[in-house]
Formats: C-alpha cells, sequence, structure tokens
C-alpha cells in the first residue's frame, strides 16, 4: 500500500516551507465552554489557495525530478485540489492539465483557469474523469497527481498536523474532517510519529459516510451515492486512505448537515472566520461527540475557505 | 495635550500581552500587484472581540490602580469601543457601564450585554451620550475611558504597530482608517518611535474627511453630518488625536464608499478575510493613490470584522 512515512511528512514539511503559508491558530473561550475542553483551530482556510490542498499539491510538484516535472502534472477535480495543483505548478513554471467535470462551481473553474492551468471539461462522472484524465496523460506525458490516493499529497498534507503542535503545544487529540481521506491519512501518520499516543478523530457527514461504514465493516464498502451539503466530503474513500485511517486508530464521528451549518455559523460568530461548510463538520462533532473529547486538548483543522459568500447555507 | 509616549505604547504592549491576540499578517501576490508594492495587511478582525479595539480598551483598563478600577469603568460607545470596554472590564473583574444611543446595532448591543457590562440607552447625539455617561460617573464614580480622546486608547492601539513591524520586519509605510483617530494616533506615536522615518498614512471616506479637512486647514473642523457607509470612521477627530497626526505628518487619503466596497470584497476573494466596511478603506486607498506608494514597503491595519454576514454592502 502506497502511504507516506513520517519521515515523508518531514521531508514534505520542508519541501513546501518556501511556498506555503503558516496559518494561524484560534480559539474562542465560548467555543472551549461549548466543547467542554480546549480546542484551537488550524486556519488553513486562509491557505494559499484558500485550502489545505495547496500543501499537497505543492509538495506532489516539487517531488518530481526536474525531467518529470517539465512535461507537466494533470488530475481531475472539480474543487481545490484542482486549483491547488494549477497554482504549484505555476510557481515551478512547468504546464498543469485540470480535468474539470460538468456542473463545477464556476468561482472554481475561473480560479483554474486564472492559475493559469489547461482546463479539459469531461462529464460528471468518476469514470468520465479518470478515462479523461488518463487520455492527457498520455497526450502530455504529464504525472498524474491524484487528489488525495497519492503518497506525495498525503504527506503534503500531514504537514499541517506538526506545525499545528509547534503553535500549540500539549495538544493530545487531532481533530479532521474525513472525504476522500488525503488529509486524515497524511495527518494520522504525522501525528503518531510525533506521538503515539495522540488520539486522531474524523468528522464525516451522515450523507457521504463510507469512511465511517468502511472501518466498520473492516473493508473498504464501494461507490454509494452521497447526500451532504459538504461539497468537498463527497468522494469515495481512497484505498490507500482506507489502510491508513484502519492502521491508525482513526474515530470516525458522524455529523448531520443542519449540526455542521450551525457549527459553519458559530465559527464565524466566534472567531470572525468564514469556512467551508465542509470544514466545519470538526466543530460539529466536537459538539456532538463530548465522550470522546473531555479531558482532551484538542486540535482541529479548518480545511478550506472557498465559499460563496453570497450565498451562505443558512 | 494629553498623548502617549513611544514608552508609554511600550508600556501598553507589555500591559496587554496577556490578554489580546497576536494577530496575523495577511498578503497576496494579486493585491501587491494591484497596488504596485508589496502589503501586508494586520488583521486585527481576527482581535478579540473582533477589533484592534481591545488594545486600547485593556491598556485603560489594566492601567488603573486597584481603588480606581474596583469603582469600574464607563465608556460611550455604540460599536467595537463598547464591546471592548465591557470584555476588558470583565477579565479584571470590574463593572463596566456603557452608554449605548438609541439605533445602535442590535448585534453590538448584544455582545455589550453578553460581555456583562450595564447599558445605558440615551437618544443619538454626542450632547446626549456625552451627558449620560458624566451622569453615570458622578453616579459610580466609574473611569471615564473615552474611545480616542484618551492617551491610555491611544497607547493601546499603537501597540498594532511594533507588533506588525516584528512581524514583517522592513516595513517603512503604516496605513490605517482615520475616525476619531485613536488608532492613527497611536500608530504614528509607535512608527516613529520606533523609525522616524516611517511614513504614516490614513484613509477616509469623503464622506467624512474632517481629519483630511482639519490638517489641510491647519486646525480642527467643527462637527459635521457624515455620509459614508463606514459606521467606525463616522465620528469627529478628537482634540488630541488632531494633534498627534498634524505632528507627525500624517497624510489622509480620501476615499469613496464605492472604492471601499470594492476593496472589501477584493479582501474577501483573495485574502478570505471578511472585515468590516471602514477597514477595507485602507486597501481602497492603497489602490487610488499609487503616487504615494510605488517603491515602498506598506503595512496596512484590518481594523474590525464585526460585520452583519448575511447583509454584505454589495
Amino acid at each position: 500500500m502506497n502511504l507516506p512515512s513520517f519521515a515523508e511528512v518531514r521531508d514534505a514539511a520542508a519541501r513546501i516551507a518556501p511556498h506555503a503559508l503558516v496559518t494561524p491558530v484560534m480559539r474562542s473561550d465560548r467555543i472551549d465552554a461549548l466543547v467542554g475542553a480546549p480546542i484551537v483551530f488550524k486556519c488553513e482556510n486562509l491557505q494559499r489557495g484558500g485550502a489545505f490542498k495547496y500543501r499537497g499539491a505543492t509538495n506532489a510538484v516539487w517531488s518530481l525530478a526536474e525531467d518529470e516535472a517539465a512535461r507537466g502534472v494533470v488530475t481531475h477535480s472539480s474543487g481545490n485540489h484542482g486549483n491547488a495543483l494549477a497554482m504549484a505548478a505555476r510557481a515551478r513554471g512547468v504546464p498543469a492539465h485540470i480535468v474539470v467535470p460538468e456542473g463545477a462551481v464556476k468561482a472554481k473553474l475561473d480560479a483554474i483557469v486564472a492559475a493559469g492551468a489547461t482546463v479539459h471539461r469531461c462529464e460528471a462522472t468518476t469514470a468520465a474523469r479518470e478515462a479523461k484524465a488518463a487520455e492527457v496523460q498520455a497526450q502530455t506525458g504529464a504525472v498524474l497527481v491524484h487528489p488525495y490516493a497519492d503518497a506525495r499529497v498525503m504527506a503534503g498534507q500531514g504537514t499541517v498536523v506538526p506545525e499545528m503542535l509547534r503553535q500549540a503545544p500539549g495538544l493530545d487529540t487531532v481533530l479532521v474532517p474525513v472525504g476522500g481521506g488525503g488529509l486524515a491519512s497524511g495527518c494520522a501518520i504525522a501525528a503518531h510519529g510525533m506521538d503515539p499516543s495522540i488520539v486522531v478523530l474524523a468528522a464525516e457527514p451522515e450523507g457521504a459516510d463510507d469512511a465511517a461504514r468502511s472501518l466498520e465493516a473492516g473493508a473498504r464498502v464501494g461507490p454509494f451515492a452521497p447526500h451532504t451539503i459538504c461539497d468537498g466530503l463527497r468522494p469515495l474513500m481512497g484505498e490507500p486512505n482506507f489502510h491508513a485511517l484502519r492502521d491508525h486508530n482513526v474515530r470516525v464521528l458522524r455529523v448531520s448537515d443542519a449540526e455542521t451549518i450551525a457549527a459553519m455559523r458559530l465559527l464565524w460568530t466566534e472567531l470572525r472566520l468564514v469556512v467551508e461548510v465542509s470544514s466545519a463538520t470538526v466543530l460539529a462533532a466536537a459538539l456532538r461527540y463530548p465522550q470522546y473529547l473531555a479531558g482532551r486538548r484538542i486540535g482541529a483543522v479548518l480545511t478550506g475557505g472557498n465559499v460563496d459568500i453570497d450565498a451562505l447555507p443558512w
């Protein structure tokens, strides 16, 4: 199974340091009181490109040998990973090809174009996305950088954990959202590389709970039709990501969309942060599951801020 | 004229350190390109209470002798200073009396009440506010902490400058909004205490340009009827504040509300920050006046984030 080691997370941290921001951590007395435990929020919504995805994409792009990089990179994404990969490729001065399915949010498509990538459109199915990416790869020799089932990407996403623990020493619990599982895998590997006693929790929408069901069943469940407002958490968890979460005893906490929207609003009123609805799952989970959080010191990752601010979900 | 010294700004920084946040600084390649010069933004919208006002209020409250403090503090404010003073008083465990004029935004009033202050209502005129505050002062012995014409408040607001220069070394230009002038005065004193060659600029709405007109005339102009969406910048500049701006050669840059609203939106799209419209005047000014900014390294203060996110001004 192609998973990164903790040493690769550390290498990734050094590799992305010239490019990615050290995002701030924030906290609130009122949120601590509501959760019943101290909780800090790592503000990847303020990362370049507005999401943690820039870490993984940057690590992948700068991991390539010169001759590989010169042929460019390709991925399929309707969202933050596509934009992050386009930005990372531009920073290195190499071509990026982003396969964007029909129905993608126009603002995200515009951002990908603005970052100088070549956009390839396809139908909005996983099969069509993968077929188009393979076609581009065959034509151009570009290197595929999968949004989450890629060790370089996972290592890059995992860099958020040592950074957060440096900023907020003494955390014993890491809480992240889980969708495809790139962030959750990287963070579990990084957390246990630093301290095997750290508890890693993942928040998942009830309407896209394949990670929870897969871990309960002991085997990865198959494709499903997601029903959640959390667009970033709809993908089926990747196969290597499943293994990472299982091997690192990651507990998945299901939350409803209503709880997540209320948490998104609370992050605004208490911390003046507007985050993507997917990001707010971590606070929703912290509020819903005190049994796993009492007495702990929690670091939660706010994954992104690419929101249509004129169409907030409440 | 009762102005703080630079030593008092330094004392304030030590005094507020256990309470106020070290807010992050942020920047964007695209904004740098639009401005034509490197510009960092000091995110006081992420300060406790959602505004830089917490610095000045905290310095004032913790400057008091025990017996003074025990009698409490009083101010008149319909906005961020009232909330900041209430929070600072609660932190010290002393009473706060906030005179709030009719017509104040309900959310700001609610925040003041939530911080445990006693609210006193009055008519929405300067005379009524001052009379009511004097009445409360006479009844309770509370210490008046004026929103801007107070040396302790100015010193506290000025602490933002050494903090920003530590985070972004090499800045040669400081750019802040000007309303009553507490922030602008404190920042001018702090900047020139650190380095007399720093240029201090202040952004002011065209519809409330009393600071610009006062400095042009060489004397403080009288009361006027403001016409600007920037509610935080409507007050008449204070008398000591006028002297500080004049003596520190602060140049005032007028901006229109339309420019400010566009800048507010740009801060969201580029930096994922939702700031008060008053805060966005600094970016509006940077975009409108390249003649004062070319070749410089700018630190701009985003003053607050207490926005009704369901009623954005575009």
